[in-house]
């Protein structure tokens, strides 16, 4: 110990040390103590190894993860389309679960000791009094309440096994967020309305559909005496929300990558977004579904009521907190910051995490507020960034995205085989996919209807094959499934959800190519070109949009970003001295542009009605190719792409086009780019 | 519940649902279940109180985060160079410790129980059996002793108090990682030599000064009846070693805006990055340090050999690992990924990471490992990253190192209150001040005067002196130091390592500036002028240093990276096949340059002779001005400044001069840019 590491490359040791060394002999031989820090010893050792055994455990993981990046890498590198990132980190899983599940046998530690204590209930907190020395123990969750069962439990299975909640407090929270970061779309705000319905109506009407079908079958396999536990229509219901989340990463995928038409992939991409939120909500404002005295889970209105309360509440509690959150980083940004990427991105990212913290602190959703903070900041902070933090922002959350996602699938093919409590029922599967395929069709096709009536810019049939086709379910679906998987029914529920995962991210994912060729639906679309053929701007123009439109394009943006038209220059003249104080010097630089590079919002009334009259002029109208070359090259590997710069472009094309359309001029159609 | 959510806007409430509202009334109405599952209600109830629990109290350190980057962003906007932003978020941590502790009284609740059970041992993982259920328990650690005591806590304040090993594990590990990342500085590898002796030989002797100091302390206290409890020589010794570890950000920062001498920077930046991995490795040996039987704390010369083997094999193991680790990610990315930059940063990352499970995996030290692997990756990957890539990676790690490194303080401010067993002994207070300052003297002063007899450019003894001052302890001594607080003595060494840090951070690193012109160090030094006159490049290019570095240069580089002459060149014409497939088509296009981007290692023959020439002509040679402008323009918020840029712009610069030199021709010196 009084020795001197070795110097790695030509130092001279000095003599210091040796001496050092020898003065140390005498010291501690003179120190003799007493021996009670060995009983230390034992739980130190203990404590190192179980961490050495998480570090393997959270290796098999990154590594499983890095073979993705490399396998979608030579799928990248072969333009190999069929499978989707996440459909390969699903395969690597259940290859890792099947080796860990029949190749590794590690012997049973004995270090799980059963107290058989008379405590009557089981506190978050533990203090153990082991031979007059107190240790501190923390509530992992219930096991399985078979003893037998749980003796014969794969030590090591149990170890791979995450605490279900790390889903939603650490993997889910990036993914939203990013989802609503990238949300800042032209056409998504063009069929809001649509997107809205499909979102809210669609997922009740789907959550309901399928509760229902599955009572049905729930109560026919009770009859035949296939079901080994209880199983309540809350229970029904309850499997309705979660698996009515849909997350078609690999479809939108696809369709960016071949043009795809911009309404389909918006309608697509803003309802699977909005529909996570409503399907989180909606599930547990089920499971509060709580009638009082003995008699739970019959009828009972106030019970209903209650629900019905809560899935308000915390619906619109997490928005509000979701948008003030963003708005405070906009106004942050607005008025600090600026110059340093470093505190920006800092802040950025800080400020979003604590929107999800203080969303569950006050007892509301934290990932639904995360996903309106993250729309507010693309809507207001994002603008307010120096270019350099837009960079960062967009790339930190992509990464995490991008982290984050494949690590829940390559989790989720691993718990196919690790998982230790599944209930495979035949039946139940059965009935789960009839109760999936009727419940995404009587959310698509009824409301397609319905929304036509009201749009200019009709939903296709073959567009609505297309969503219906499209419905795959991903993470939040599992997150959900797995977030309780106490009770029999829970348990199986998630083996079935498990199910469905795999099979529509690798069929329906799989399928995507094929499904577009069969629907004729045109790739290699230019946006511009969908975008003014197809007039869809009408319905969703209504006064209430248009009205919030202009107060966000004359207070709201002046106020929270660099952009929009000054105060002064919105707000009446009494309110001056306040207008001239809260305005960006910046803002009256853009005074003469009547577009901000955020009409994207909603169309104003000039830009409608010129679309109008440029579409009775041309049906080809096409605007920048440049801007669909660079959206192919950016070659998006996460959710959602970023076209904060194509949006600008975009915007600044079509007034150029639209007013080439009121000219009567004919834009031309470069052959070339269409091939 | 049956009823659907109102839409925020303009969207017509379908008939559907109403009709799905009647039928659910009457189906619920039918399904009667058992009531058994409400017992499940107060558990989950439980949890759920915990878990929003722990976001406010995330949150509070969130938001501390957030005042901290705001007052940051006005100092800098302000030019207010006195408080460093991690002394800022110190402050601001003491601050919320006062009001927790002080301010707020939360009712003790009596969640905690105490089961005194017959268990002899505190096994890793707890099964609880209430009343014929199964919980299951994770083991946290050993409390305090006193029971009495225990009942008086603060319930809030020990819920504010983290795990220590997330520091360890979560907090550290990017720390240590962009240190390693930025270290790829031109002239860290001209001073290596007086930084592995200051870092190794340095760290070794402040720790055994420091120990044998406080042993003198710690006897004479016990004589006078100070010390209530034990404190041996190994206490002493481990004191020793966490408070050697130096973590100068705050003088670097302050270095790096003023242009302070370069060679000065990078003994400093060395030292420190490098002697966190010393003092890490040292301080598990000194633990380890067991003689065996009852007689422990005393010499035994087996043991001795024992913690010195465990010295060495856990540094080169940890040092072997991590550079595997990054060679093999230089591999990667070298032969695939290009164009790819989210795959690219994601694999970067996950390698970097995986790295750290690694090392703990295997039982080595999963920081140090970390970096070295950072320092790899930056030598080899680094050069293989597409220049997206680059940034990403860059930024990243920025973006981490800031936010770790500034909770970390902040939560060193918290924990002077909201720390339950303080023993804060005004004699050991006293005697670490005057062990560390001894220590850190013992450490400068000789091996600076035995570094002398070898270097031709003097290590001044005005730059001593700053040294000596910039013996700032920061995160790695607060994590070791938090590490363990079972003992007495290690609660002691808690109290005063944090006394010793908030001195160290406020008084030396806010006295920078003043010390700076007492010491008449110049500031606003052109690294290329003090990098041709002080020619230190002799001693570093001893045979050793100089093979390693053709190695480098002319296998690993072309093996590893896009740089570097192509192996064809440099292996014999036998391995012609094997060289031709292992070259990157790149390489043969950088045939022609001799330096690359990374002859900043070392400089080989030429480049020292040309030197040399240029030395004996003039004094004030001058390279690019607008190199100096880039670096103070960056403004680094984190620990180490990024200039790759800057560094392949020196080396280019340097190059010109060099040719100059030789040519005999005085550069000229701009008088503007020196005002």
């Amino acid at each position: 110990m009084g020795t001197t590491p070795r110097p790695l490359v030509g130092v001279k040791p000095s003599n210091s040390l040796l001496l050092l060394a020898f003065l140390l002999t005498f010291v501690l031989v003179g120190s003799r103590g007493e021996s009670n820090a060995m009983d230390n010893v034992a739980t130190e050792r203990m404590a190192e190894e179980s961490h050495r055994q998480d570090s393997a455990n959270l290796l098999i993981f990154i590594m499983l993860l890095t073979l993705t990046i490399l396998t979608i890498w030579l799928f990248k590198h072969r333009r190999f389309r069929f499978l989707h990132e996440t459909g390969l980190a699903m395969i690597y899983g259940l290859l890792v679960g099947v080796i860990l599940r029949f190749g590794v046998h590690v012997p049973q530690s004995m270090s799980d000791l059963v107290l058989s204590c008379a405590v009557n209930a089981s506190p978050a907190t533990l203090l153990v009094n082991v031979s007059g020395r107190f240790y501190e123990y923390t509530l992992k969750g219930e096991v399985s309440r078979s003893k037998g069962h749980q003796v014969q439990d794969d030590e090591m299975l149990r170890k791979v096994t995450f605490d279900p909640e790390v889903f939603f407090n650490i993997l889910l929270p990036p993914i939203i967020f990013h989802a609503g970061y990238s949300l800042k779309r032209r056409h998504f705000f063009r069929n809001i309305g649509s997107i809205l319905a499909y979102a809210f109506m669609g997922t009740v009407i789907s959550c309901f559909v399928i509760g229902l079908i599955m009572y049905g079958f729930v109560s026919f396999m009770k009859v035949v005496g296939q079901l080994a536990g209880d199983f309540y229509f809350t229970d029904c219901l309850f499997f309705g929300a979660i698996v009515s989340a849909t997350d078609p990463v690999t479809v939108l995928a696809i369709f960016n990558e071949l043009k795809v038409d911009v309404d389909l992939y918006a309608l697509l991409f803003g309802e699977s977004v909005l529909n996570d939120a409503v399907a989180i909500v909606l599930s547990s404002s089920i499971v509060a579904y709580q009638p009082a005295g003995d008699n739970s889970h019959s009828f009972e209105a106030m019970a209903m009521l209650k629900s019905f309360g809560i899935f308000l509440g915390v619906f619109s509690g997490s928005f509000a907190l979701g948008v003030a959150t963003g708005v405070m980083t906009a106004l942050i940004s607005f008025h600090m910051l600026r110059d340093f990427p470093l505190l920006e991105t800092a802040l950025f990212f800080l400020m979003s995490w604590s929107t999800f913290l203080l969303a569950e602190a006050c007892g509301f959703t934290g990932v639904v507020a995360v996903l309106f903070c993250g729309i507010t900041q693309a809507h207001y902070t994002y603008n307010n960034l120096s270019p350099e933090s837009q960079d960062r922002t967009k790339q930190l959350f992509e990464l995490l995205n991008f982290l984050a996602e494949n690590f829940i699938f390559s989790y989720m093919g691993l718990t196919l085989f690790s998982f230790q409590s599944h209930v495979f029922n035949p039946m139940f599967i059965i009935g789960a996919f009839v109760a999936v395929f009727l419940g995404r069709a009587a959310n698509i096709y009824p409301l397609s209807f319905l929304l036509n009536l009201g749009r200019k810019n009709k939903i296709r049939s073959n567009f609505q094959h297309v969503m219906m086709f499209a419905g795959l379910r991903g993470a939040m679906t599992f997150a959900l499934s797995i977030r309780d998987t106490a009770t029999y029914a829970r348990q199986m529920m998630f083996s079935t959800t498990l199910l469905i995962v795999f099979f529509t991210v690798w069929i329906c994912g799989g399928g995507t190519m094929p499904m577009l060729s069969f629907m004729s639906i045109p790739v290699g679309v230019d946006s511009d070109q969908e975008n003014l053929t197809n007039t869809n701007t009408k319905h969703e123009s209504a006064w209430p949009f248009r009205m919030w439109y202009n107060f966000d394009h004359n207070y709201l943006k002046p106020l929270l970003t660099h952009s929009g038209p000054p105060l002064t220059a919105t707000l009446p003249a009494c309110c001056g001295p306040l207008a001239r104080c809260l305005t960006s010097p910046q803002a009256y630089e853009n005074e003469g542009q009547l577009h901000d590079d955020d009409s994207d919002f909603i169309l104003n009334d000039a830009s409608v009605s010129s679309m109008f009259a440029d579409v009775t002029v041309s049906t080809d109208a096409s605007g920048s190719h440049t801007v669909n070359r660079k959206r192919s090259s950016t070659a998006s590997t996460g959710g959602g792409p970023w076209d904060e710069g194509l949006d600008h472009e975009l915007a600044q094309a079509e007034n150029e086009v639209a007013i080439r359309g009121t000219r009567l001029v004919l834009p031309m159609d470069d052959p070339v780019e269409h091939a």
